[in-house]
């Protein structure tokens, strides 16, 4: 079994550029930590080049990988690579996905304009995973789904369903292109959300944590919806505002 | 106009201390920071004690206090004070309010049990104004709701709606009393919400982030009720779910 006790490593030293979007671009690989997120993606498909962990870590009997999978390294370059206060000695070098294509434009899809909290939208990966949703697409200017705050808030929901890149405006009129109704969401001329009914197949565009869904995506969606504030709260959190929609269309 | 430089002054020294839970109690304080934050405990029925700011800060003219409630502090002291990474330069000294009594057992109650991150807590109170909800009820062992984090996620609204601690068992004896049906939420032995209707009055019980609401406290409820899964993540953010059925009972 291989083993890696220096931080000084070379090998660490390119893990630790894997916090960075542009070193993961660059190696095609992405960190992931923890028990949880390692078990799921040993479930998904994608492809776990290393597991990582230290002498103490306990391996389930269920990560059936072959020997040559697995490296020890000690508590020292564990807490290098790691970007939790109290790392749990478990961690995971990963294939960066090629980006899926959706086999049939149906379904239930989520499209994000710029939302910038990495925490915002892992919550909203795992909430349209929870919902069912078929895929999320991520706008330009929205943070990396493989930024290690990301994956954390989204429990390994983003190893459930497609999180493809996308230009938002081509995606829009692609989904009316085969009849697909396109929401946007917007405090100004819009309607409650429960003015249109739960359907089966849609694509529901949120934005930004200040600015909302750009002008100019609004302008061609096919209806523009918002959740009603009844009390004095200026605006809900984007995540929450989301799960309401994302249930209400449910039905 | 009163003026502090020095980090080492008794009263900076005093409300560093307002970081715990422990010293706002003994204080009788809180303190905020931020011109929102600010803004809203100023419109609001609390009590500010003061406001600090620093010499390049901007007071807007709409707050009407009288001269003698501002404090101008050096950069050092606002920093000293400050939790956040860039402090806007404007901060308030506040009285803890009393418990505020419901003038009437009549709306919609949102209880907590044990809820722990202050990032959810200050969203569910958010959630909650927004959603019209009447009261929140904290019930023991759920994070404090002047700790700084959660005044921050509720963006002003636990200056917007009654927020009281209190016993969770005792309360739900209480509105069971008056006929208010009590709903808590539960993974087993639960219906999925949308078998009930949506109500002018209820109290929805929800709890801690890894085990939900405690047995005896689902044991005495009218109904016990969740949000369905159709994907594969294992749950929600309890934030999330919050948002989902306090806008699904109001319908």
């Amino acid at each position: 079994m291989k083993r890696i006790d220096s931080v000084k490593n070379e090998q660490v030293k390119h893990w630790k550029k894997l916090h960075t979007r542009k070193g993961r671009e660059k190696a095609g690989r992405f960190l992931i930590e923890g028990y949880h997120l390692v078990e799921e993606a040993l479930k998904s498909v994608i492809e776990v080049e290393w597991v990582l962990h230290t002498e103490t870590a306990t391996i389930p009997a269920s990560w059936k990988a072959s020997e040559r999978d697995y490296i020890i390294v000690s508590d020292q370059v564990m807490k290098e690579l790691s970007e939790t206060e109290t790392p749990q000695g478990i961690a995971a070098i990963c294939v960066l996905p090629q980006e899926p294509l959706f086999t049939e434009l149906k379904g239930q899809f989520l499209i994000l304009d710029r939302v910038q909290d990495p925490g915002n939208l892992g919550t909203m990966i795992r909430t349209a995973d929870a919902a069912g949703v078929t895929g999320v697409i991520l706008g330009e200017g929205t943070v990396d789904v493989f930024n290690s705050k990301v994956i954390r808030a989204s429990q390994g929901s983003m190893f459930h369903l497609p999180v493809i890149r996308g230009d938002v405006l081509e995606w829009i009129e692609r989904f009316k292109g085969v009849g697909i109704p396109v929401f946007g969401t917007a405090l100004q001329d819009a309607s409650s959300y429960t003015a249109i009914e739960p359907q089966p197949d849609y694509a529901l565009i949120v934005g930004n944590e200040g600015e909302g869904v750009a002008p100019d995506l609004l302008a061609i969606t096919d209806q523009n919806i918002y959740v009603p504030i009844y009390g004095k709260a200026e605006s809900l959190n984007v995540g929450v505002a989301t799960g309401i929609l994302l249930y209400y269309l449910r039905g």
